[in-house]
C-alpha cells in the first residue's frame, strides 16, 4: 500500500528533494497535501505534477487566490494560513508528515501531526531545539515515529538501527560552515555572498547562515539530545570539513558506527521515508578514491561561540533554546536584508538570553511567548545598531 | 546466567585476548575448555587461573603427560590429539565455542561445534575459505549462530544488525601488510623479520605473514561472502594504510555504514561473545584528535597477485579455495623457516591450483583430500626450488 505523504514546505530545499524521491518511488509514495509559504506558483505547478488533494500558502489569503486560480481545472483543494498548515498536517488522508518548514513555524505542525499519531519526517530541527521537552513526550504519548531528515541526526539513527546496547557517546561531524578557513579577525566584515557559500551542502539561506555561525550545529546538538535522549556531555561536535561521514555512535565497549557517503540530502529523507527499508536509488555511487582523504580536527570554540551558546541553552532546559533561537532568526534576516552585520547574530542571541524571562518548564503558550519576547529583544539590538 | 566457553587455540593471540575479556566479565563467561597446539605450559597455567574442566595438547601425546603433571592438585582433565580437540568442541557443558586455531586445522572443530548446535564464535577463517560451502548450510539447518571475530568480519556484521535492506556492496578495508610501502622490485629479497612488521596489528606469525601476502585479504573476502552470502563482485577490497575503519557496507540506497575504532582485537572478541549486547569495555577511548587523518586508494594488483588469485578461487568454488588455503599454509610455514622466499609464497599457491585436482561440490572428506594435495603440491614446488 502506498503511504500517502503530507510535504510541509514542499516549495522549499527539502521539500523539493522529498518530491524526487516521490517521483522515484510512485509505486510507493503519494504527495497528497503540499504547503508553502509564499512560493504559489511552484506550489500550483507541484500540485499539478502529482495530483495533490490540498495545498496551503501560508503567507497571505490573496496569495491562495492566486494558487487557487491557478489551479481551478484540478480537484486541488486550496487554503491558507499558518493554522490550516497545523491543520493538515493532523488530517485525514495521509500517513506520514514531512515537516520542512523553516524555524520556529514548524513547531505548531510538528505537534498537531504527533498528536494524530502521524508518523513524523522531521527536517525542521527548531521543533525540536525550541520545543523538544514537550515534542518527544507527546511521540511516546501517542506512538507517533518521528525519524530525522537532518543527514547527522538520520547517520546516528542508522547507526542505532538493531542496537541494544548503552550509547557512550555522539559524534556530530561538522563542515565549519562558509567560513571554516577564515581567521578570527576576518569575520567583522563578512558579506553574505561569502556566508551563503557552504562548502559541501547546497541548502536554502537560513540554514546555511546558520552552518556559518554555527548556530546549526549548535541546535543538533539540542536535536540530537531529545531524539535520542543522550545527555549533553556525552555529545560532542567533530570538525571534518569533507562533510563524507554524516555523524557517528560510540557504545559502550568503544565501537564506534558511522553512516557516510556523499553529501545529498535525498538520502536522509529516502531513509526517513522508507525506514525499515530502503529505496535502491538511483544516481552516483560514493567512490573513496575520489575521496582519498578524511580529516578530523576540533571546532575553534572561541571563532564559533554559538556552539558553546547551545549547549548551555541545553544544560539550562526550559525556554532557554526557545530564546536562542527566536533571536537567531529575527538576525540571520537582519543579516540576509544586509541590515546587519554576520557577528551580530550571535551578539543579538547573548543579548536576548540575557534579558528574557526564563520559564524552566514551560507549556507550547509559554514557548510562543518566549519566542516572541526573544524576536523583539533581537529586533530591539539591531534597531539600537542601525 | 554465565556463559560456558570453549576457547581452542587459547594460548595464541586471539585465545590470549578471548581470556582477557573472560578476566574483564567474571560474572558473564567461564572458560571451561581450553586447548593449545604444542604451548603446555601456558595451557596448563591458564587452566590454573581459569579453574578449566578441560584441557587438551593438540599436537603431541607426551606433551599431554607433562601437562597433566603440571595440573596434578587440580580438578582439570587433560586430553591430546587434533581428534579431541573437535570432540571438546561438540562436547556438553559449553555455550559458546571460540575457534582460535590456526589453518585448515580449524575446520573439523568448526563442523563439530555446529553439529552440537553450539554458538560459534569464528577466528579461524579458514574454516569458511575452505569449507563454507558445507559450513554455512549446516549452520542455519542446526541453528547455531556464527558470529565472526575477524575485525572486517565484525565490522561488518555490525554495520548489518537491525538492517533489513539489501547489500550492494561489502567495502573491506586493508592495512596492506608489511611491504605497502614496498616497490614491487623490492619484494624479491624481502626477509622474515620485515614480514612480520605488521603496521597496525599484533597477530600471530601466520597471519601477519598472510597479511603481507594479502593472502589473508584475500580470504577475507571469501570469508565474507560465506558469512552475509554476498556474491564475489559485490565485494570490495579498499587499501586504508591507518586501519581504523574496519570494514563498511553499502546499502542500496547508497548510505554506507562503518564500523571503526582503536586497532584492537578485544573489541570484535567482546562483540562476539556478548552479541546483541556490548560490554562496557575499559581501555583507551579512540580520539580523532589523535587520528587526523583516514585516507583510502587502491590496493595494487599487480604487487599482490594472491587477492586477484582469491576471488578466482571463489568464483571457481568447490575445493579451489582449499588448494589455495593448503599451499599457502605450506609455503608460509616454509618462508617462516627460511627455507624459501617470499615471492615463493604466492608462486606455491599457483603451483598448487594449477596441477590439483578440483571437486566441484566437495564434501567434507574431498577437502581433506585437496588440503593434503595442495601441501604435497606446494613442498613438491619448494623442494624443486631448494
Amino acid at each position: 500500500m502506498k503511504q500517502r505523504l503530507a510535504i510541509l514546505g514542499s516549495t522549499g530545499s527539502i521539500g523539493v528533494q522529498t518530491l524526487d524521491i516521490v517521483r522515484e518511488n510512485p509505486d510507493r509514495f503519494e504527495a497528497r497535501i503540499l504547503t508553502a509559504n509564499r512560493n504559489w506558483e511552484k506550489l500550483a505547478q507541484q500540485a499539478r505534477e502529482f495530483d495533490a488533494d490540498t495545498v496551503v500558502i501560508a503567507d497571505k489569503q490573496p496569495l491562495r487566490r492566486r494558487c487557487a486560480k491557478h489551479s481551478r481545472d484540478t480537484d486541488t483543494k486550496v487554503y491558507a494560513g499558518e493554522e490550516a498548515v497545523a491543520q493538515v498536517a493532523a488530517g485525514g488522508g495521509t500517513d506520514v508528515v514531512v515537516n520542512a518548514l523553516v524555524g520556529y513555524a514548524g513547531l505548531a505542525p510538528t505537534v498537531a501531526a504527533i498528536e494524530a499519531g502521524k508518523k513524523l519526517a522531521l527536517a525542521n530541527k527548531e521543533s525540536l531545539v525550541v520545543g523538544g521537552a514537550c515534542v518527544m513526550p507527546l511521540a511516546r504519548k501517542r506512538k507517533a515515529p518521528v525519524i530525522p531528515i537532518d543527514s547527522e541526526h538520520s547517520a546516528i539513527f542508522q547507526c542505532l538501527v538493531g542496537e541494544r546496547a548503552p550509547v557512550r557517546r555522539l559524534i556530530v561531524t561538522c563542515s565549519g560552515g562558509a567560513f571554516r578557513d577564515f581567521r578570527a579577525e576576518e569575520l567583522a566584515n563578512v558579506t553574505v555572498e561569502q556566508a551563503l557559500r557552504h562548502p559541501q551542502w547546497d541548502m536554502g539561506a537560513k540554514i546555511t547562515i546558520d552552518s556559518s555561525t554555527l548556530v546549526n550545529k549548535g541546535f543538533e546538538v539540542i536535536e540530537a539530545h531529545w531524539l535520542f535522549g543522550t545527555p549533553a556531555e556525552r555529545i560532542s561536535v567533530l570538525l571534518h570539513p569533507q562533510s563524507i561521514i554524516h555523524s557517528m555512535v560510540e557504545f559502550e565497549d568503544g565501537a564506534i558506527k558511522a553512516q557516510l557517503g556523499t553529501p545529498d540530502m535525498r538520502l536522509p529523507i529516502s531513509f526517513a521515508l522508507l525506514y525499515p527499508d530502503r529505496a535502491n536509488r538511483p544516481g552516483e555511487r560514493f567512490n573513496f578514491l575520489n575521496h582519498p582523504q578524511l580529516t578530523f580536527a576540533e571546532v575553534d570554540r572561541a571563532k564559533y561561540p554559538a556552539l558553546d551558546i547551545a549547549y548551555d541553552c541545553l544544560r539550562r532546559g526550559g525556554t532557554a533554546a526557545c530564546t536562542m533561537n527566536g533571536a537567531n532568526e529575527v538576525a540571520v534576516a537582519a543579516f540576509l536584508a544586509r541590515k546587519c552585520a554576520w557577528l551580530d547574530i550571535v551578539r543579538a542571541i547573548r543579548y536576548a538570553l540575557e534579558r528574557a524571562a526564563f520559564v524552566p518548564s514551560p507549556t507550547l503558550a509559554d514557548y510562543a511567548e518566549a519566542n516572541a519576547e526573544a524576536r523583539a529583544l533581537a529586533a530591539e539590538f539591531l534597531q539600537l545598531k542601525n
